[in-house]
């Protein structure tokens, strides 16, 4: 059996990796691919590397015809993404790797990205597509929300951590280096080769990146009280990977036992011997997540760090396993792809 | 039904990349690993990015029992390969990856590696493993020899037009960039990030570099005649990628027309539309050549710019490639990745 | 004795890198940088990396005092520059760093670059810019034009041989990579740093390179006949740098001595050792050219290597050496800093 | 006046870059040069960006006449450097680079760094190097003993707020990433552009990093206490740099403030305006340091952030400036070249 997927917002990188990924999915077909302002092109005029597969031809999102549609990944820019997805019918699956649906409340979503929502109602509708902390929901769901790739990573290593009360939640501290392309293929100057290569800076310093709004809304809930964390990302000059160092305090023995029972049978989180810690090139290209956990020579704090590949699981990945949920087929299928390493 | 793979040279980067290939691979199975200098090691302690993988420990090459084994990959050093392989029994199916037998002249062979052969019997019997011009012979074939990864490059360029009678055999140049996982994982102060990274030089100047035993060989054969071609290869700061440029004299159209020819059919070759040229990021991870023909300002001159992955369709992609024909199963299984772009 | 010094086009990447050289610079004060688009705000906004200079304000071109200038370099884009050189008064000495003046021919100018050339009148007025080989020229020039990078690489290798008549004009193909700064501060897809790291491309295939209009101009004016080049540039995944490999017919030796006779008093060229080849690398962040010649395995053909800094001694370093000859000062004032390796 | 200046261990990166900085330095010369392991070969053979300086061949280091020498840096590895030093004539002034004498307790020397001291009594004498806050006894020294580069850049945030008495002690953290030259030329496979380029990953996790040894001790002689931080270096794909990011309690006013006081007169320390944070690519080939301060969305928290490039101000630039300081120069000479950006 064959599912016909629809791709909305297939110019830019998220959406390229959701092709590269479906092209070795056994059963997903690209029924249509939309990217309204390259409308008419080939693909492969908008992203080469992708001219041996056989697609459509891009058309604008109004000319699909969703009645033929199993899913609709959308991987448009947040705000454009909530108002697109509140014309589509409402019968059609979709999983959005926008910002847009990720917070449920209304007044974070404003807070954060400084808009009123234009489809409140779907806020609360939308399931947060962090698949492995969220299998049954995503499994039932019409719509599901993909998180943010620096609040993926983040959440891999603190979720068991806050869950299994093994960690003081006053005193968390995430630093973070995300590789180039989490910031899309947008023109601005500071993502130029010449600008970023060979050096390093960073960003939202003060703990005022918008994935602060997940990490604030996810760990809250899961404690059942208030938990806000500092955050601190850096933009390094790569381009697939996130590294998380999360300072925590807490016993190491028990972060690392919360961690291996959390993940003991997850598929794609693989957690480190202790004492080791994990390199975003061993996870390039894949959905795969490496932690590892190291206690501090500081009594009481303990070092937990996290890599992942912020297109693959942190983005185009994870949204294609939550579909494989969603439609029913192996969590896994498409997804075991290797690292590409080097 | 499952076919039972030996790699012998694990712990090097075309190991890496046949484990990484193998993973999605619909039939094969890794029986074995070896890697002499690591044997008694996890690969996940050599290959992180392997991690996720049920494999077996690493061994001698020795430990190995080729009974159970249907094909064995050969990614040894070149020298060390031949005499390894010349100890194998004589019944099992291999996959040389190294240099010791794409040269059949044990004279060529000498002039262009220093040392006499120590297997020369096996220079005659080894099939040259560039899979869309030796197809046939492949399939039948014990033992096939990989082609050096700019060899490969070259000859996707240049074959289809010296059987075509397209161009001037004594007026062609090959100037290329290769990036620098085709040193392989070596300690050299050359291929140190802080030598490397941010510049770029040429090599083997002068036409000195090795791949030119292969270029005569196959040219002159192919040709009736002796051709000996110009070959500079410079070295990029880029972990996996060739761009061949090459310089020759005919007609455009003829000569675009005879690369659409050889290469309609070919499920990893793309031609592009007359004009274009190829990017190695739009191959990266992929088993796929892009050709694109130019012609100069000029006339008689002609640009054809080929690209390929030296590690995936260079080495260990045509090498699954040519396993695929070896053990008669699909030739394009595990090999459909689309490229990691970006 | 103070000379003073105005930059208009101060926010590009040849703008920065003339205050980057100013900097050590012995007599040169810089008393006006303009940059229309960012008027009124301070150079450490645009480039943070020269915050700890004392710098004026930018300010518009208009807003220049010109009485008070002895010599105005002019860093805006093609086309802009000949527009606002035209209005400045005829009695500033000028270096332009732009494509406008390079060709003296208003036909050759529209030919490569499209638009009716604005100063017909200056473009004869102005001095070809490569400093050794114009020296005496532009010590006299008030109106001197900087050449293309490209440009400038390829006749450090070509024009001794060309001079000396010790090689083959109808028979010369210059193949060069480019860094990326040569293509300036500019929002373009393809200078990302996701679409650019780790790969390579040609580009301007077919000898359709701008620069060849510097060639022909140049080539020809010294042979004393048409010469025509071919010439592909390739982008490479660094940000400075120029490696030009010539592809040409004679004597090695006679070839080799053309250079060192040529070079022998150049305080900038260093002609490396017979057979060696220069690298990127080793010139980065300077002013200097290394130029290697070897000979081919096929008699009577001969490569020449050449490496220099696109943005240094391909721009902003030549155009001090311009300058520091106009305003009668030492040639080497400022410009000795040694390359930037690692 | 000319001063003349002898290099033992020429070879590596960090003499490599002493050179780089005398070579524009108005009164150093270099009269020696040594590096055993590759004595009598000229200098150009081992760094070939340097081939335009007339300098001395290589020699071993017990070939140079110290009675011609006004100063040594010596740029060995650590152990062989407190080797070579405690056999040098005790008259000569020395500038260390390596680790040997930066901890002057015996017992924190084995420590960190596992062996018994071979010259104990000269670890007291020798002045620390961090020179804006041991100028006074820099400038009457004999032998002063270079900073760590990360211990440099962690001591330019935390010295002036620890003697401010302006943050908790108890309650630091310092996260940072380092270019890839920091670990010098050796041939490590971690190191290799294959391993290192497009990813990132931490090392020396739980606080075992050597510097600490130096922090430890800087920090608890400044605070008259025992202070350990927490501190994670990472290894980036950049050569050049190193971004300190630094999580501290206190008052984000009083602590910017601490740092404009202390850094109010020095010529290479650059606070940045409150709420902005400093790049690596800034500060690259460059003697200057940038900080930058920023209030943390939780009360009572701040993150400050600095830059500086590991091998200049980390380095071989700060050997310069006290090298100034002991020679009675002007502390500035040969260290104001503007970053190399891009």
């Amino acid at each position: 059996m064959t599912q016909s997927i629809a791709i909305i917002g297939a110019s830019g990188y998220t959406g390229a990796e959701l092709i590269r990924l479906i092209a070795t999915h056994p059963s997903f077909r690209i029924t249509a691919l939309a990217a309204n302002s390259k409308a008419g092109q080939p693909l492969a005029s908008v992203f080469p590397h992708l001219r041996h597969l056989d697609l459509p031809e891009l058309v604008t999102w109004e000319q699909i015809d969703f009645d033929q549609i199993d899913l609709c990944f959308c991987a448009l820019p947040h705000k454009t993404s909530q108002e697109v997805i509140s014309k589509l019918p409402k019968t059609v699956k979709i999983v959005d790797l926008s910002a847009d649906f990720r917070l449920r409340d209304p007044e974070a979503y404003k807070q954060w990205y400084g808009n009123d929502h234009a489809a409140k109602e779907m806020q609360t509708e939308a399931v947060y597509g962090l698949t492995e902390f969220y299998r049954d929901d995503i499994k039932g769901a019409r719509l599901v929300a993909g998180t943010g790739c620096n609040a993926a990573t983040g959440q891999y290593i603190l979720r068991p951590l806050i869950a299994g009360g093994v960690i003081d939640l006053d005193e968390i501290i995430l630093d973070l280096q995300c590789g180039v392309s989490g910031a899309g293929r947008s023109l601005k100057e500071n993502l130029l080769h010449a600008e970023l290569s060979e050096g390093t800076n960073a960003y939202a310093v003060g703990s005022t990146h918008r994935h602060l709004g997940e990490f604030d809304q996810e760990f809250s809930a899961l404690a059942g009280r208030e938990v806000k964390i500092q955050f601190t990302p850096h933009l390094g000059p790569f381009n697939r990977g996130i590294l998380a160092t999360a300072y925590v305090r807490g016993d190491a023995e028990a972060i690392n036992a919360a961690l291996r029972t959390a993940y003991a049978d997850e598929p794609f989180v693989e957690v480190l011997p202790m004492g080791e810690t994990p390199s975003t090139h061993h996870v390039r290209g894949s959905n795969f997540v490496h932690i590892g956990v190291v206690a501090d020579r500081l009594p009481g704090r303990v070092i937990v760090v996290a890599a992942l590949d912020n297109l693959c699981k942190g983005s185009s990945g994870q949204a294609m396993q939550n579909a494989n949920l969603m439609l029913g087929v192996d969590e896994t299928a498409g997804l075991m792809l290797a690292p590409c390493f080097p």
